[in-house]
């Protein structure tokens, strides 16, 4: 492809992105494919010679879309969104023409040194203290944009160990005669907590890096957040055992159930562990932190007081195409003294070879997208404004379907809606196996999975039920009134009125 | 931004890059900005209100494109290519739009399916063997692709660390009673290798999971390539000791100097050491195995018949943008084994846990965007011979450049050119400092980084010396003569003629 060809296409492209957006609504929302559709309608091998552009467009539309689930369709309403904007596009379509690797601030220092900006302008809009900001120099506080809540948390965990093993060699003499040996030797005493609630993010850093994972148990009474005298009974007993708890993932919003770990009782518990490092995964939740109304005093004093990371996802509510995870450090020194390993090829002339303004040194990757771009597009064309205008939009959608849900006497909501999030079943009948009703349900419920797209789960001390999560910018109340006219005749198929 | 804006905007984008392409050479290689000159340009907070799109996309000339290094730019010779076509732009439009997160087969089919149709595609003209092809369901090999080398490298690691802990457990039968205290106090014995040339990549993958690495010698006479006698003499050494060699990481092309570590030997001291997991890191050098010319039976057969894994990264010379690493496994149940964690949320019907259609489980992440769309554009716009023509035309400028030293009495070139890259120096009058005289050289060479731009090393042997790698479709032989002639004047400047 030549550079006209290139602007034919390109213009083709975006024409037909806005077709796609235009017309979002005919398509089905899940995929109709079986497995294995694709392999055989294609060829199994590359072609020797190239071909035309129109047949490999074509191709996209005949086989590609079909076999995708829109997640931008107004009905999706599973997992959690992710979102796309136009801005985002844009600025992946210049992110993508300059393909710069930047991980040295000399690979190319607009890629770094907007990420630092823009994780600034972000740190604000969530209230967080100065500490978290990377362009404030009076300390060594600041962040990251990483590729999501999975790299995220094991990048939080590689730091956290190293900052305990450092502590815990300076107290130990025999440390320094092996010291490869002697950290393989405490690895065993390290535990790393989260809940049963957590996401499998934390149990996956702790299982790759070879290291026990604790899962705490949280409630139906507290809306599944951890409690502070669950934290400090886990410590005491670990401690007992001669074990170091040396992080915890706490959670702002699980993926469950949204459930919101109690900050203010972790950050008070945390004190008979020295070494325990707290981190946010607020994957979803963080966002709901630039709402003034969705976040207290106590909570921001709490983690701005004594929290040492966290996480959140813009990817997901927050408007900005993937992979966008704002990653907040009280300390990147932490990072850089886990994770820096230069090479001669990347020293540059007079550099700090741990420098903080590498982003290599602070990831776990060495090259990776302009990822800033895109968040700075984004935030300036909603503006602070338009964004929380956008959160609240998907808030009041979900409380109206909500209120309802709580109209139809075959559905119960299970727990307390929260932000974008309903979670609801059938009802069963007096002796009645609710579980296997509730299958039924959701059996029925995807025989409409052109019209919706729902992600049932297990609820502690609940059960099989389904999540609803309204987040998509395309969503609206007629949307929502025709989910909830869908989830109304599915479970009369199952419990028909008497 | 509503529709019709974004319509307007998308192609305005889209003229834009044609202009950036069209006029990329009157734009210095290097930006031309002193660290943090960015900050002070832009506001401290983002808007409250939306900003207007012309005003957002007027910074991006202003602020942005000054403070890019420039890959695509025909006299970019730094580090390795970072190319990027036209056809993985208008991939990556669609992706953005889409912004599938494609963690699970349902979560959107054609992410999936098409990822394994482009890995087996390419495994094809890399000439791998069938046990590494994902849709011959005769056996578990087969691909994923990551996001570079680094991330490779570590999955690979936890990997090669799970198959070894598991073997070893069996023959333990203290083993069952505390698996993470065993398998804790199994790490100090486990050892990485790789050679002094290999990339941080591999020794930071060690560090990440507390694990020794092991660089064992090469030598200038063997090209930096790792014998198959080192790593014998190594693994007898560390067996002596009680240490369990469990990962190479071989190298097709070093970074430093396009090192290849001898695959056959390697495969042969292998059997001292039955639970070495052999991988080949061939970020860069990978892609040339789809040149007849350039892979020996001798090398596709000890790689097919005895290696583990391999990775490469197609968004170095392979013409796709980032992030690509297609990673070749001979058994992907090894990835699951490792990496495998399912949530109640992630269930769906009928599934199995560690499904291999799953991409999830054979990655550190959950989601992440939909890679395969560009390779599957790229690979057909070019045809598997336009992807060699494009390789071999690089080849042949580095060889024009290196034709052109040989003439140049001031210089010298330190290490036989190898496909894209050739290294040289200054030589040194007798007596003189040649590794002053070289830094010298840069910084003379630094004054046009405007014009050209070159990343030095290390060479063991040697000293300090640069690196010129041809690999951007843009370069031409007017571009390398260019270069020859900037580097014949700096020599000139720092050793005149007598």
């Amino acid at each position: 492809m030549d550079l006209e060809g290139f602007r034919r296409a390109g213009h083709a492209a975006i024409d037909r992105i806005c077709e796609y957006y235009a017309s979002i609504e005919e398509l089905p929302v899940a995929a109709q494919v079986e497995h294995g559709y694709l392999a055989p309608a294609l060829p199994e091998e590359a072609p020797q010679n190239g071909e035309a552009w129109s047949a490999i467009d074509a191709d996209f539309t005949r086989h590609i879309v079909p076999g995708m689930t829109h997640w931008q369709h107004p009905m999706f309403f599973g997992y959690f969104p992710s979102n796309a904007t136009y801005e985002g596009i844009i600025a992946d379509i210049y992110t993508s023409a300059m393909n710069n690797p930047g991980f040295n601030w000399s690979a190319s220092p607009a890629v770094t040194e907007l990420e630092f900006v823009v994780l600034d302008w972000f740190a604000k809009m969530m209230g967080l203290s100065s500490a978290f900001y990377s362009n404030d120099l009076s300390h060594s506080g600041g962040g990251v944009i990483l590729g999501g809540a999975s790299e995220a948390t094991l990048t939080i965990a590689i730091a956290a160990r190293e900052r305990a093993l450092r502590a815990l060699a300076v107290d130990d003499p025999t440390s320094a005669a092996d010291p490869v040996g002697w950290r393989a030797s405490m690895l065993p005493k390290l535990i790393m907590y989260g809940t049963t609630q957590t996401h499998s993010v934390g149990s996956k850093a702790a299982m790759m890096l070879g290291i026990r994972f604790r899962a705490l148990d949280v409630a139906r009474k507290d809306a599944y957040g951890l409690r502070g005298a669950t934290l400090a009974a886990a410590i005491a007993e670990d401690q007992a055992k001669g074990r170091v708890p040396f992080m915890l993932v706490a959670t702002y919003g699980t993926t469950n159930s949204c459930a919101i770990d109690n900050l203010d009782e972790i950050a008070d518990a945390r004190r008979a562990a020295p070494h325990l490092w707290l981190h946010v995964d607020a994957a979803y939740g963080g966002v709901t932190w630039c709402l003034p109304e969705e976040r207290s005093p106590k909570l921001m004093d709490a983690f701005n007081t004594h929290f040492d990371s966290l996480s959140t996802n813009l990817h997901k509510w927050g408007l900005v195409q993937m992979e966008s995870a704002p990653t907040y450090v009280r300390d990147r020194r932490l990072l850089a003294d886990a994770l820096s390993m230069t090479p001669d090829i990347l020293k540059s002339k007079g550099m700090d070879p741990a420098a903080l303004n590498d982003l290599r040194n602070l990831q776990i990757v060495l090259g990776r997208r302009f990822r800033a771009l895109k968040v700075w597009f984004i935030l300036r064309s909603y503006g602070q404004e338009g964004f929380r205008a956008h959160l609240r939009r998907s808030i009041a959608l979900a409380q109206r379907f909500a209120k309802g849900l709580e109209a139809l006497p075959q559905l119960e909501i299970v727990n307390p809606p929260r932000w974008g999030l309903v979670m609801f079943r059938v009802r069963a009948p007096p002796g009645g196996d609710v579980d296997a009703l509730n299958h039924a349900f959701h059996d029925v419920l995807l025989t409409h999975d052109k019209e919706l797209f729902l992600s049932p789960t297990v609820l502690p001390e609940v059960g099989y039920c389904e999540r609803l999560v309204v987040g998509a910018p395309s969503t609206t109340e007629a949307h929502v009134d025709h989910a909830l006219q869908l989830v109304a005749a599915c479970a009369e198929a199952v419990v028909p009125a008497e």
